[in-house]
């Protein structure tokens, strides 16, 4: 099977969704995943399920960002991840510097040397506020970056950029996404907080869009 | 000694004569080097003895692209470099697909991790036509996208964009730059190899500059 794009799969429920809609259009999506130190690994778990279910190619990369950057608590050997609403004071913490840009740019190489021209991720409308790199002129800007940086003019692609976590698991019941496939929560224990953001989000997004979550266990 | 910038140094001449100028202007650049697989691995004991010689904090990043890209010739495992001159056909199978939008997006991260705006590159005009990753377009491209992407707004700087290797040399026998801490050859051996499209493009850089090379052994 060929691929014919590169799509960043954290094993989250945005990318996975969104790895299931590329799928849904015909797409064959070379799946990219980063072992970058976050402390919800959990999660790599999670994507390497999806890429076996659905026969894709999958790489998970090594790239330990916990060792070069000190100030996100998302990372080991961070602060704690802060407990409650997913509000920008409250997540700002969990920012790890300039992390999609790294991923993405790294997704583009991939591309590149594949002489494929496309690179899907996840960013969506409720991380805008806290997180600079999912914000609409991230992703022009990062787009218009890597298609000046390569030969295939590889452009970056944010499907969702235009939806609330909400629309995303509206999109993902349509999909039959099985949703246990997926991790949301930050805090790196075995089983969800249910009191980070994340977690918070996650409850609130499956509320507002009427679907009961299997995977808040 | 508190650094106030992020600089990117190969241990090749441009980032090497980059960085004296940084010094020289008044700046304490974070220096960044990276093993990414590349084949002339001596460039990164000439950039740690640049960082002892100045005083400045180095960091030394492994990051082997040399795994997941299989279609340049100047990472381990790849096709022969080739010889010749610092031309388009020839250089081109040099390219590492997206390598300094990687890097740079690294070096923004650890900007923004301590509180810094810029990154400076080595990025000259004679390396446009080969590397889409030296051209003006990209270099703006790659700075809206660091800007957007972090808080610091980090801008990526490219000092030597209008300069020919020939004025860059210039600039560094100004700076008093000791050019034999200074590593070009591209074809992975002790010596250099005086052949491959970097020797010949260096040889002619000192040239043109008037300048003798005593890193020509």
């Amino acid at each position: 099977m060929k691929e014919d794009c590169v799509a960043v799969l954290s094993g989250g429920l945005d990318s996975t969704v969104m790895t299931y809609r590329l799928v849904n259009e015909g797409r064959t999506p070379l799946l990219v995943t980063f072992t970058y130190g976050q402390r919800h690994d959990k999660e790599i778990l999670m994507a390497k399920r999806t890429a076996e279910k659905l026969g894709l190619s999958h790489l998970v990369l090594s790239l330990p960002l916990d060792n070069i950057f000190s100030s996100s608590s998302l990372l080991k050997g961070g602060k704690d991840i802060p407990v409650g609403t997913y509000s920008v004071e409250n997540q700002k913490s969990t920012v790890v510097p300039n992390r999609n840009m790294i991923l993405l740019s790294i997704c583009a190489g991939i591309a590149e040397d594949r002489g494929l021209s496309k690179v899907y991720y996840g960013a969506h409308k409720n991380d805008t506020a806290v997180y600079p790199d999912c914000r609409p002129e991230f992703i022009r800007a990062v787009s218009a970056a890597t298609e000046a940086g390569t030969y295939c003019r590889v452009q970056v692609i944010a499907p969702f950029m235009d939806f609330s976590k909400a629309d995303i698991v509206s999109d993902g019941a349509r999909l039959r996404v099985p949703f246990e496939d997926t991790w949301s929560c930050y805090s790196g224990g075995e089983t969800a907080c249910g009191m980070c953001g994340t977690c918070v989000e996650r409850r609130e997004a499956f509320r507002a869009a009427g679907i009961q979550d299997p995977g808040d266990m």
